[in-house]
């Protein structure tokens, strides 16, 4: 299996993915969402998912299309709820078109994706719709969770890796779980593969907060900071939080509490109380846990070693990304 | 079968549904509108439907209630995109929550609806799934064309007829054609009660239209002419503006262009042309052509004539209703 051929092909298929013909209002935004691009890691995830287990991978791409077109579905609808402008770079299809237009297209696409997954054989079809009403309704509820948390004074370390885990990572183990149970893995194996994808998943949304900081803002392609200037309880506002005493604390609540501030002020002097606290320690140890829990879940999965190398190594790369 | 024994089961269902524990952001919004009640009406369908073909209609109730809730999932979304401040006389989701909880509340309805058709037995699960995305896919449609037509000028009696087809009649053949499968109709007979339910689909909502213009106010519930007060591109109005001529069509236009109006006078005003058009007369034709469409498909439908008598009786109940 090579990878960059594989991606082709996934994008290749998403490229000829059949609309119905109209109205044109609905499907349009679709196809633009669908076609401005993105890693296609969890379409990935799910095809790595069954090479582990089967050469004929190939089967796995239709619903792992199905996990990207939901994957897009949320992200249609998220943009909405977040007023967000912009999705990679390109105009959101709130914007673009308009809101009413979001929530409908948003809706045909969760009913594609279940038609996506119908490619899977009969024998898996109940299972996989089970897991995956479960996966969708998690998604949503982080979603909720995560628009709650912008009302709450504080999060717990514990509550803010439960929203993450619900927003981002089950859908990264169920793609994985999804790709195993197709390419034919036992129950043991499709659950450590969905606990592999869960925890990398986590991983990485702790390290999207890292890098909101620390990240190179060349590389990384947006505003260092935003989350800073949105007062974002991110795992390392909220560590902060817990750290910080006296002075520090108070002078950490006081920039939270400003309605008018120097942008580049407060990036300035937040990240100053972050590297105090050792906050970038914390985090990149707390990061590396999930990982090494999630490494040694994949090595119990019985499969073939230069295999498992395959979905590792993809891992590591996304992993070591500075954007 | 005892119809009110029936209903009460459906309803003694529905308010035992399990929700997923929380947010309570998320689950509450859905069981609010779920037990605003209704008719339910498709639903009953559902279960009318299997009883055509076995004793153990029973068997139909989750998935005729999945059918529920995908039908309260349309009403959540749509009623966002129509700004209605009620419904059923209550406060609507976006109005007495916010449009997100509103987004994403009905989002993981449609996950539920999902859920609640794997009920089914598993020689028809795939072809149910099948059909429940088209039916699903053309509901999103039917709305999305009912918003474009606002802006078009004009819109020819057929795009009106198909569009009400996707935006209600379809879901009522759905229903229907989902108890055959699951009471054991075969595929003609499936497909006779899926046609059957979109022709008295397309009936039930052209009577709506006469209702808001013919109804008895007290018994409507709601203000007779408020479409005529919109402007919506109802039968009544396509019909009169493709029949009126000269003076007439000249006076309809005026009064659909005016901005600023006495809204009784309107009324009055518009409902006079429609009389001297003898609008009421097409309409009626119209509707018992497709309720004598409908029980044409019935009395082909092979099954004993005492439970299709149950199934007439009641679509011929809510046919006689005047509100």
């Amino acid at each position: 299996m090579n990878l960059k051929e594989t991606l082709q092909e996934i994008n290749t298929q998403i490229d000829r993915l059949a609309y119905r013909p109209e109205p044109i209002e609905l499907y349009e935004p679709i196809r633009y969402l669908m076609n401005l691009g993105g890693k296609r890691m969890r379409p990935l995830l799910t095809v790595l998912g069954a090479y582990l287990f089967t050469d004929d991978w190939r089967k796995a791409i239709f619903p792992a299309i199905g996990v990207e077109v939901f994957h897009n579905f949320t992200l249609m609808h998220d943009d909405i709820m977040d007023n967000a402008p912009l999705r990679r770079g390109k105009a959101t299809v709130h914007e673009k078109w308009n809101e009413n237009i979001a929530i409908l297209s948003g809706d045909v696409m969760l009913v594609q994706a279940y038609e996506l997954m119908l490619a899977v054989e009969d024998k898996h079809l109940r299972s996989i719709i089970q897991k995956f009403n479960i996966c969708a309704a998690e998604v949503c509820e982080g979603q909720q969770l995560d628009m709650n948390f912008e009302n709450y004074p504080t999060v717990s370390e514990q509550t803010y890796i439960e929203m993450i885990r619900r927003k981002t990572a089950v859908l990264l183990g169920f793609s994985l779980e999804l790709g195993g149970i197709i390419g034919g893995a036992d129950e043991k194996n499709a659950h450590l593969l969905k606990e592999f994808g869960q925890n990398i998943g986590i991983g990485f949304q702790l390290k999207d907060d890292l890098l909101d900081v620390y990240g190179a803002a060349e590389k990384f392609g947006k505003q260092v900071g935003g989350d800073i200037i949105a007062n974002k309880k991110t795992f390392l506002l909220i560590s902060a939080l817990e750290k910080a005493k006296g002075n520090t604390l108070n002078l950490l609540n006081e920039w939270l509490a400003k309605t008018n501030f120097d942008k580049i002020e407060k990036v300035k002097v937040i990240t100053d109380i972050y590297n105090q606290l050792n906050i970038k320690q914390l985090t990149e140890d707390k990061i590396n846990q999930y990982f090494e829990l999630a490494f040694q879940q994949l090595d119990q999965i019985v499969a073939e070693t230069s295999r498992k190398q395959v979905l590792g190594d993809f891992i590591q790369m996304l992993r070591e990304r500075e954007s």
